[in-house]
């Protein structure tokens, strides 16, 4: 992380509304209380870790008004209204200076087929190819290496990381966002055992992801057996995440690392998956249901649900199971016993 | 999708016996029968949803001779004798508009180094790298930005899309597919701990595709630590899909999306498994054994074996386990009922 | 593989004390002893299969000096120190025709931006995009269409296999090696849901990759939300695996194929995950522990520790609990007989 800002500089991003002790250095870094050196700023964003501030490293630390400990020698407190939306600011201050904005254009290197409409404000970094009858919206960056195939549409300020692949016929809605090696319309994973082989069933729709999605880095999407996998307005998807063709996202879900989605399901908005969950096809899960990491997912979920396991069931339920089932060794005992004591009552009674 | 057929263009490709009712405007798309809309085709392949026929907003619906309900005002249902093959016709059309033939020959931006052999009738796309002695066979197309390593031979009629990469001395057969990001001939993954050091096993052997394989986006398959890695023909991999060192795969094997097969691992014909599934190392697993998503594999399995769950378990018993798990609360209460009335007894024999 | 060794050729690179029997052909292969061939060399590295010697078909073997039986006709067996130590100098050998080093120099297809500082002795091969004020140490090795992010810092005698990515601002140590479709840098995944939408959180931190570190094909390391991901010497990464955002991984670890580790997690030196397994967020690994296969973590672990399961807990009580679940069907059988014996006390008793 390349981070310098001068005091003079920090107090204009954060804006404190007072400042304790005194730092003359510049900020070279930001970082949790626990982790932060020297010259580092940090943050108490979450009063349980008020305990923290006074024994970090931080040069600076962002404070609320309630915090009320002295700094110590050559540390100073910056007092602001929400330390989270300082650090914010500051951080967006820092994002830019990792990615600048590029001046738009072509790059000699790329490749640019017949029909194309590229924006004048896009920029078409080197080594990328665009197929026949693409279109590209105002203020898209494709970084490099980027391969937008036949009649496919980005919207507006879209940033597609290097390696990005969009196949023929897909569509971006606005500020979408792909990381390096994102697969968009892939054909989806459809055959037909005839005579013992497997004759491919055509995939011929395609893949719209709408506004605000953002992909994670080699995470892949199919395209359509006919018709169309869709992703949903704001819906957010982290790395290795595969989703098969016909699935149809809501809008604004979350989907962690490793999830797995398979054919012709469909998520309504606000569903939440944890990491390397997997949902079988051709299931409909209801809105804001949340399912666990790890979890496999074999059945319709209600909105609002909440599953974990393989198979998942509901998970209050699962948890007790588990921990049950960590008692079963003490269950087959007890039920030794009970045997053992049932037969000397009926000895008993026998006799 | 972009899908335009005349209606008598529709009918040339599906061979109606009998058309019922009108639709005189054009097909602009295909999509089963409660996703349709006006514009859209639809078919019955299958008697179960017969009643969806009626409720289609589709304008024409493939039925088989066997449906007899007419059609709505606008709407042309076509007799045929096999819905799902006149579907099958169709959308191999709509397919040959999506990827149309590319001219043979090598795009001047590909880089291509020295004793290469690529036929006169293949395809080398955009900033393609091909390096020393390949040799690429009649009819096979690199789509664009793909890697092929020092002596690897490509075979006839091969697709590889964008981003694929074929690492050095690695064999593909005919008609073999390869969608965008595959990695093939990946270093093993083989250490040997010496002085707290993980010393690398050096893997020296390469990977071979038969026939009729087709690989799913961004999946990866090793090289072997000497041999070879193998997947036999017309095997299908899905996305996100790990093929570890040494591997064999038999011929007609379906792997689902993120499956991981370890090491030296060897798979006989027609085996499936589901998604995110995975193999230890060293197992042999017999024919036509099948997986269930998310299980996980430990011992060899027989021919024919289903097992599911992890470890991986006959698939019956694992059901049976799993809804029996289910009543563990009932269970302890059970004993615990049991264990209070043997006290009672006990009790009452005392007294 | 490609592979051809005369008979003296061999003997120099294997140093035999002995050789007992004949052959005069090239060794065209190498092996196992089970799955050799006429040409191929194979080896007796664990007594255990001293049985498979008799019956193989290699016309070469390594045996140690313990071995005694006699060759069969046109076999020879080369009695050697250590049988696993010769190969491994074959295979060494091997290994330095499948990846000879290459000229240095940088590929006239190659674009490279401005403060740029590339070695005299590194290889920058065709297609590579090195952005601004990227620095390249000795003798490393870009193969192609790798992308370097601006200010991102490569050290000596690194190894990149095509379609490599490093995000602006990360740091590689040196002999770092990483395969084909690697994503280093990209964003982490961090969203703040503001009404109804998930605001992204920047991810303005960066990925540091210490010496000797070796990643897997299209495997991804995020960037940190600020500070740094960081991967420890020696730690070797297997293909699909996700690191996330301010994760810490010690020195000599092992993560076999599609681990997840989630955000800010540490993991001490040594640390063994086996594949599929996943970790949850915000957790510390101890020392060497070990996670099997398809495992959840979801808790701190101590030094030493060996968990499976999901939720993972020591191992050995995991074994159990999977032995006695398979028993429950007799359990349930057990308790609703002991249940009815007791009735019949019951009744006995009464009367």
């Amino acid at each position: 992380m390349q981070v310098s800002f001068t005091p003079t500089e920090l107090a204009s991003i954060v804006s404190p509304v007072e400042i304790r002790g005194e730092y003359l250095g510049n900020i070279v870094g930001i970082a949790s209380l626990s982790d932060a050196d020297t010259g580092d700023l940090s943050f108490l964003g979450n009063a349980k870790y008020k305990s923290d501030v006074v024994s970090s490293k931080a040069s600076v630390v962002l404070v609320p008004k309630e915090y009320e400990l002295p700094p110590g020698k050559g540390i100073a407190h910056f007092v602001v209204e929400n330390p989270s939306a300082s650090l914010a600011r500051l951080c967006a201050r820092v994002e830019q200076g990792l990615w600048p904005k590029p001046s738009p254009g072509i790059h000699a290197s790329a490749v640019v087929g017949e029909g194309v409409r590229i924006s004048a404000s896009a920029t078409v970094g080197p080594h990328c190819v665009i197929e026949n009858n693409v279109v590209i919206g105002d203020g898209t960056h494709l970084q490099a290496q980027v391969f937008i195939g036949a009649g496919a549409v980005v919207g507006d300020d879209c940033r597609l990381a290097p390696g990005v692949h969009i196949a023929t016929q897909c569509q971006l809605g606005d500020r979408v966002r792909l990381h390096a090696g994102v697969v968009i319309g892939s054909d989806g994973f459809g055959y037909e055992l005839v005579d013992g082989r497997h004759g491919k069933v055509p995939q011929v729709g395609d893949v719209q992801l709408e506004n605000d999605v953002e992909i994670g880095a080699n995470s892949t999407v199919d395209r359509a057996r006919f018709g169309r996998t869709r992703i949903g307005e704001g819906t957010k998807i982290d790395n290795l995440v595969q989703v098969a063709h016909n699935v149809v996202i809501g809008r604004h879900c979350i989907l962690c690392a490793q999830v797995g989605i398979s054919g012709s399901t469909t998520l309504a908005d606000y569903v939440v998956l944890g990491g390397q969950a997997g949902v079988a096809g051709h299931l409909r899960l209801g809105k804001a249901a949340k399912i666990g990491g790890q979890a496999g997912v074999t059945q319709n979920l209600d909105p609002g649900a909440f599953v974990s396991g393989n198979p998942a069931i509901p998970h209050m339920l699962e948890r007790r199971i588990f921990i049950l089932s960590r008692r079963l060794p003490d269950l087959f005992r007890n039920v030794s016993s009970l045997a053992e004591e049932i037969e000397e009552l009926k000895k008993a009674s026998d006799s």
